[in-house]
């Protein structure tokens, strides 16, 4: 990295602590105020989301993940969270999901130990070298110091691969498909964020052993497929498959395919699942061979993948979906999907009133209940309809039901969409089928809107000068590439803003920060081919031919 | 602990190491032989277990979990296993239907650090000074040492406690409900044998806040319940259910419940799942208070229950039912079910019969997976039917099906009982509803038998001098006792045996384990009640009278 690369970093870890700073003050503060002390006293003092998404999207997004109880800093130790009920829902909806169709590829699962020791990390020394400096080490037990420190593994390559070579002793072992869901540990010297880049992150982590290389290409695409299944049918979430470059595929190693997501707010890519064909590099390492079906007495090294998703994706849902009232939460994953509120009743309700409005409260969700709708009902006493309305927006619920008296004498309940805003009513006799529908369509439409944003701000750029504006406006860019990397650290400099405002605050700047490669997309453009040999890579300095339209952008 | 226990703790374990050493001995000549060098020539090189489970039980257990591939011996850290497919097959089931359970009362999913500072440590030293010996300590991240060490969590507690004060702010934030399914990690200096005492275990363990003793307490036993049913419907255990006296509660709680299972085969009883009531000891700690509702202005502290299931379970499951032909699983919790194992088809048989014969064998799997049974066939090459039965035996697959050209000209598949050993046939068309009744038989007459074997070994002791004889016949006996803790120590002292013949080989002589305190049953014997302040506790050494019926045994 160059001294303005170097010198733009800095300046935006500043601004992003001070973003963060700037959210934990107003998160204090909220809190205090949005949970006054309600002595049967009712209040409105409602405060939500105190930053705008569009002025400050870093403290917006730190504070929408705390206020709507996704998370909580973990006080104790820097860099961990608490991932609240509403997180891990999320998490279990992807999890169970995701079981569901790897156990039908025949992917078994396993639980290897937490601990690597030192000496199977020198084992894989190049694929390791990149961890080292985030291993945590672990040297005591009681107050005895073990004879030999062990690591808490970054990821599982050198504790599990050692028992691949144990296992597989013959091509009829093949596949070997073996999957966890673990919690890794990687020190991390940089600003932490929730779900985005923390010390300890839940995830899964694949790992397979095949006979050829075709067999294991083909599941490496059987994976992404998957990945981009949890994206765009679980967290309503656009995703651009493709293939990493060679600068920024897995260390270790053969290639490694991606699902690319945007960030609309600011333009930004970011990683969003990684599927890897390790190749025979680490069958080679580890020794783990059988004997050639097509070839008797003489050994192949099996071909390997790797794969794994993290609770990062919950990040990436909160940044696309949210909005300047909270969390915004796609159906499918939302823990509850529908939340009634009673309205309508006051100090001079009958007593027989109330007790008839709360069966009817009672009754609907009950029918929601059966239509399979994760459905609650907001009883807390001595808040406002408006203060709970308030509350679950932040909390980003996909569908609010409001129901009192006057809703009754029409047999109606009032809806309000979280997405949208749209408001309307429902016969109470069609509640059972017409939430259900409505959801599927809260759904769809998040996915569609994200989609089409995504898709308006993916630009095919044909000239170099036109790159950094598309950048500026908020898009990744398509680009002819000769795929060669140093042609593409080239371009990340030469997008890169040396920063000569020192003292204007951050987020009134430009970005500073240069494109990296985001992926070569599968789905090459049509209509605007390339000539093989003919049409030349869009870096100017850059003597080359384009290989490929390859995706470009700033990004996490 | 006096000397004589001391010195037989000693010989303990020094035989059970010699126990592991033949174990893993027997496992590696197993493993070459078992799996032999198959270059298209068929064998029946069979080597099952090879110690028999009366013989050297702890040797046959060992051998049992290794070559059903349940467990691997973590080589690189003592005191680490691996779980493999099979084992974690039955933790998923365990986790599946747990969960289903306690979100239909209202717990919630959370997932909290792996970390401990040592700031919360010191909070409540009473409770965590009897982990201190074994906890992991973090003190280095890459090359450099950390500021403050860090504790890898041996179970979460003061990890938890202090965000239950943050977010419990009125009796309306009761009941909060959390549970996490994660790993803990306690540095054992004891000898570790898998399932049972290992240095990382996976767990879940609940974490439950509320404003009344009674709330708590009715708690308590749900999940007691759901431990039973952990137990009983999924594993075909048996349990006692109970409460444990004041010397065998967990440290720091107000009272603990248990479940507590019974190993037939030396006759000592272990414990299967604890569900503390914690009182208000660590909200007094962790200042976890809220108004009282009924009395403003005056503050309550909460009612705390924390509860926890281990893997150990599986331990259990496979020491009860295991054979000497290896592991036999509960059809629910099994990841095989149902092997088909296709016979009778040899170097005469013609291409076009052969091709019938698989299709035929197709076709059952698919009926039976239709019908919701974990269905599959063995078509390996190279291995005798034979070899293939031995195979799935050692692995515990409750049921095998053989299919062959008699059996198609009779219309129907053979099967065996992997329990009984049963032999049978079904006919063809029936496969679909004969082989899921088949199933539920043999897991009901798992359950029966190992119940029958815990009922007949709980003896009611009414003279001291039946006490040692009942233990040395392999039962746990039910005992009138004072509930005195020193009087528990007391007996455990007076039912251990001096070794006065140390060159004996452990296994021929008779245990020398005390006897303690299992759990004071829920249900007390009827035909023979206590009388209050008249009946005597059974420690002849004892001026004290009974209280209850209490079950003691030698124990793990």
């Amino acid at each position: 990295m160059d001294g303005a690369a170097e010198q733009s970093k800095s300046a935006l870890k500043k601004a992003e602590k001070q973003a963060k700073l700037a959210a934990e003050k107003a998160a204090k503060a909220a809190k205090k105020a949005s949970f006054p002390v309600v002595g049967g006293k009712k209040t409105d003092d409602i405060i939500g989301i105190t930053v705008s998404k569009e002025e400050n999207f870093s403290a917006w997004y730190q504070e929408v993940v705390l206020k709507a109880d996704m998370v909580e800093y973990y006080q104790e130790i820097s860099g961990f969270f608490v991932l609240r009920p509403l997180a891990m829902h999320i998490w279990s909806e992807i999890r169970k999901w995701f079981t569901g169709h790897i156990e039908e590829m025949g992917v078994d699962e396993v639980s290897f130990p937490l601990f690597l020791s030192s000496k199977s990390l020198e084992k894989e020394k190049d694929h390791v070298e990149g961890f080292a400096p985030e291993l945590a080490w672990v040297t005591k037990a009681g107050d005895k110091d073990l004879e030999v420190p062990v690591a808490i593994r970054p990821t599982s390559e050198a504790v599990m691969y050692p028992y691949y070579s144990k296992w597989i002793r013959s091509h009829r072992d093949l596949p070997l498909r073996l999957n966890q869901w673990n919690s890794v540990v990687r020190w991390e010297a940089k600003q932490t964020t929730p779900f985005l880049r923390t010390r300890e992150f839940l995830w899964q982590e694949g790992h397979t052993a095949h006979l050829t290389e075709d067999l294991a290409g083909k599941e490496v695409l059987e994976i992404l497929e998957l990945y981009a299944g949890v994206y765009e049918q679980l967290l309503a979430l656009p995703v651009v498959r493709g293939r990493k470059t060679e600068n920024e595929k897995f260390a270790g190693g053969y290639y490694t395919t991606t699902v690319e997501g945007y960030i609309p707010t600011n333009g930004r890519g970011i990683q969003g699942g990684t599927s890897h064909c390790l190749g025979q590099n680490f069958s080679k390492i580890f020794d783990i061979t059988v004997e050639d079906p097509s070839n008797k007495g003489s050994h192949i090294h099996v071909w390997q993948n790797s794969w794994g998703l993290s609770t990062r994706v919950i990040g990436v849902m909160v940044m696309v979906h949210g909005d300047n009232k909270g969390l915004v939460l796609p159906p499918r994953v939302a823990k509850v999907q529908t939340i009634l509120v009673p309205v309508g009743i006051n100090k001079s309700t009958t007593p027989e009133d109330r007790k008839k409005h709360e069966d009817q409260v009672a009754e609907i969700r009950a029918t929601l209940k059966k239509a399979g709708v994760r459905a609650e009902a907001d009883w807390r006493e001595g808040y406002t309809p408006a203060w709970k309305f308030n509350d679950w927006e932040l909390k980003g619920v996909p569908l609010r039901l409001e129901f009192g008296p006057k809703d009754a004498a029409k047999e109606v309940v009032s809806y309000a969409r979280r997405d949208t805003g749209e408001k309307g009513t429902i016969p109470i006799a069609d509640v059972g089928t017409k939430v259900p529908e409505l959801l599927e369509n809260v759904q769809k439409d998040m996915y569609n809107k994200a989609e089409a944003s995504f898709r308006e701000h993916r630009l095919k750029v044909n000239k170099w000068e036109d790159v950094l504006p598309a950048l500026d406006d908020k898009n990744v860019v398509l680009i002819p590439f000769c795929l060669d990397g140093k042609c593409e650290d080239r371009m990340k400099e030469l997008t890169t803003r040396v920063d000569d405002q020192p003292d204007v605050p951050e987020n009134q700047k430009p970005p500073s920060m240069g494109m990296k490669s985001l992926c070569i997309p599968f789905d090459q453009p049509t209509g605007d081919e390339l000539v093989a040999g003919e049409t030349a890579c869009l870096n100017p300095e850059c003597k080359g031919k384009a290989q490929k339209w390859v995706m470009f952008g700033r990004s996490y």
